[in-house]
């Protein structure tokens, strides 16, 4: 079955791949796995789509240097500081996790072989995000970064335990509507309940019914009474002057 | 000055107290510091009437235990895990600041005798909230816990730098009105630039318009359209075990 769904996917991608344009069909495999030093390149890609997605263009100042300092220059162990998952996908099913894979501190979900609704899917950034991730038996290659979050560790003072808050979720557009966004939000979910943490946080836009639904039927508490504030740039440089 | 001020608020300290209540007259100083161990209890009743005046005490699970582990568990240095200032105020006046005090990574804020606008102040838990810390110079023991803020360090994906997240901030009814919030807050914002941050956000529950208007004419961008979400308790742990 894995390679007969291998071959098929193999013969559509060698008869369709143009340049950049290359088709998935039928099916589908996904991973998620901490990311590594070599993702900053397609983090960045990602965070940059995100902000375009929100119409947030304009404030972004994020680079690809920012995000190496943010993600791997603390001494923390992953999920004590700022961390990302890497969503990736492939026309071929993931080998299975070894502890070779030395990911000691989260391990790789992986759902192989995706039965996808629609007939293919089309990816026009497929080689831009080829996966730079050096594990075994990576697929003959054939790995391609599709999404990520971005979690650090959270606080209430109201709540006994800590949590994990969801800075940022993410799918290319290609690559939605395949419960790859589900798959990602229950990764975070397993690893707050597998450190022992009492929750996790997000925010939501109040036009995004579609995902206030998902999360309400998940279970979430929606507070609608509370409201995000932010102090940035001059603002804030002014304000911490004044002591008065 | 200083002198007189300190005359007159004994006497009447020593004229109107009873049991557990004393009055500030005309003046009183504040100092804003980093949290002890010492300050768990105080820290403990704090937050716990912070619940109360959010009408949260049914999801309140925080212990002193907790407080403690949370706060002072962690091998990170101050504001790059859960950090909590303490907000004192005295009758008289703080002594300076000196390097024997030996608070490295947080200068303490000192606002001596502002003038309060009310005739007087009757606080009704001052004994309870007498002040725990040790420090040098310490105003006869004067010195009574008013308030608290919570943070921790923050990340958002579209910005380049950190920024600290305002977990709490809270003033004791009796000491309100008196700009020491606004103090607390400076105290945030002024660490989070010390600290070469970018950013500090929070949230605000929308039927609070004073608060809204004072972090608005402050330059905080309030951001109307997000919203919120938290998933906790059995739907954390139920959703955490579904992979599917």
């Amino acid at each position: 079955m894995e390679y007969s769904t291998h071959v098929a996917a193999t013969t559509l991608i060698n008869s369709f791949q143009t340049k950049e344009n290359t088709i998935f069909s039928h099916q589908i495999s996904a991973r998620i796995r901490l990311a590594t030093e070599l993702d900053v390149p397609h983090l960045h890609k990602l965070v940059t789509q995100m902000a375009e997605y929100h119409g947030l263009s304009e404030i972004f100042t994020t680079t690809e240097t920012s995000l190496y300092n943010n993600l791997f220059k603390s001494n923390d162990p992953p999920f004590h500081s700022l961390t990302a998952l890497v969503l990736e996908i492939s026309p071929n099913p993931f080998p299975p996790i070894t502890k070779s894979n030395n990911l000691i501190s989260f391990t790789p979900i992986i759902k192989n072989n995706y039965n996808l609704d629609q007939m293919y899917v089309l990816d026009p950034e497929l080689e831009t995000f080829r996966s730079k991730f050096k594990g075994d038996g990576e697929n003959n290659g054939n790995v391609y970064v599709a999404g990520h979050v971005l979690v650090f560790p959270s606080y209430n003072g109201f709540f006994e335990k800590p949590g994990l808050y969801l800075d940022q979720m993410f799918v290319r557009k290609c690559y939605r509507g395949m419960r790859l966004g589900k798959l990602l939000f229950s990764a975070v979910a397993s690893q707050a309940a597998k450190m022992g943490m009492g929750m996790v946080d997000w925010l939501v836009a109040d036009w995004n019914e579609e995902s206030i639904n998902f999360y309400e039927k998940m279970g979430a508490h929606y507070i609608p009474e509370y409201r995000l504030c932010k102090l940035y740039g001059d603002q804030l440089q002014s304000f911490s002057k004044k002591t008065d």
